[in-house]
């Protein structure tokens, strides 16, 4: 979150909201977001929108996530926005989109469905 | 690339290898290496892989991946390698691996699927 | 779509709806819905919201899908529902539900994202 | 499986192949398989694979899986071989691959990557 310089403007039981405002070092050769930065604000949306549903003394873990880049990054700030679909016993469905903002105007940049999964009462991050 | 100091080590006609040392910019909470970094090397490598397979004058741009983070980053380098299984007429079809390297030792730390797309003469980096 | 008895209940520019009652040649070793019946209802209902909005003389094909299974298909009928998430000179991106019916409520028992292709004046179903 | 007549070639500890010959009533409009019968036995080859390696009274639920439709399912046999990637404490990585074969000869007809869960004594069939 912070090498990407994002902000985390909302989280709800279920959902949340992050915004990452242009950056030169986050873009590739055309000067949009790159497709890295943009699967990372899906992942990281995911991320907290599942832990807001999550108990106390759970992490939580990206299993996987699927995401289809739709748009170019060409735009002055990346909004994701993330939630979930169903929070199970072992495994949390979320579904993400990114939004690219060019003149104050969202526009779909990319959209994701990721699995993820709660650790419970561990702190280490490993599922294996 | 330049962001997470990814080297190109190996480019052959369907097949690279990228290596991203370690560095503590390219790190979460517990110092291994991101999920967004992981999936970036994911990417790239597909997209390398891709390209050396296409026209002159054609660019390559990802479609969507599927990711799974199978291993914590918990190491001293990524190494990304990717295969195309299909270079079809229009869309070419990848599998990557990234393995983290602890101690000298590879492990299987994700791996992906994707779907690129070979534009031809066009320099903008858009499908739509 | 006849072997798993469809019947298509909605379309409309960019969505889809499909329905399949139960049938014991559908079910799996509990008595509910198959995986492979969920999921061909998933890439159908995605196939036909795209086809909508197809140019005359366009035939669509699946690229790819990813699909969660989110619950057990335990239900009297199937409903798919895709709606179009972008529409591109070449590519097409929907996400689909596929709901599962018991005593009349309904509840997600699947959810995927897909991919398809748009072949103009093509006939034989082939990307390749 | 009787559905669609599949035959379970060879099980392996982390390897299953199953094969599904020609059958008119598994074919779509050009008397090519169905994508759902292809998805179906990507997934089928998957859960196979991943059981050879559970504990006993465990049973296997599929997840999510992602499948790229490659090749036209156009010929006399599909054949499924999927290979566990990672076996982990409760989530279990596949990769599949569906061959067409015609007149004697595989070709990649699709590519699956999977996540599939171990559900230890329990008889249901859910993770909800």
């Amino acid at each position: 979150m912070k090498l990407i310089k994002a902000k985390l403007i909302d989280v709800q039981p279920g959902y949340c909201e992050i915004h990452v405002p242009y950056d030169p070092n986050l873009t590739q050769q055309h000067g949009f977001f790159h497709a890295g930065i943009i699967s990372t604000v899906a992942d990281n949306t995911a991320g907290y929108a599942s832990f807001s549903l999550m108990e106390e003394n759970s992490s939580i873990l990206s299993v996987e996530f699927k995401l289809n880049l739709i748009s170019p990054g060409d735009g002055e700030m990346l909004i994701g926005k993330s939630n979930v679909l169903k929070n199970g016993r072992t495994l949390t469905i979320c579904r993400s989109e990114v939004f690219i903002v060019k003149n104050g105007k969202e526009k779909l940049c990319a959209a994701a469905q990721s699995t993820l999964i709660e650790l419970r009462d561990r702190l280490d991050g490993s599922e294996s």
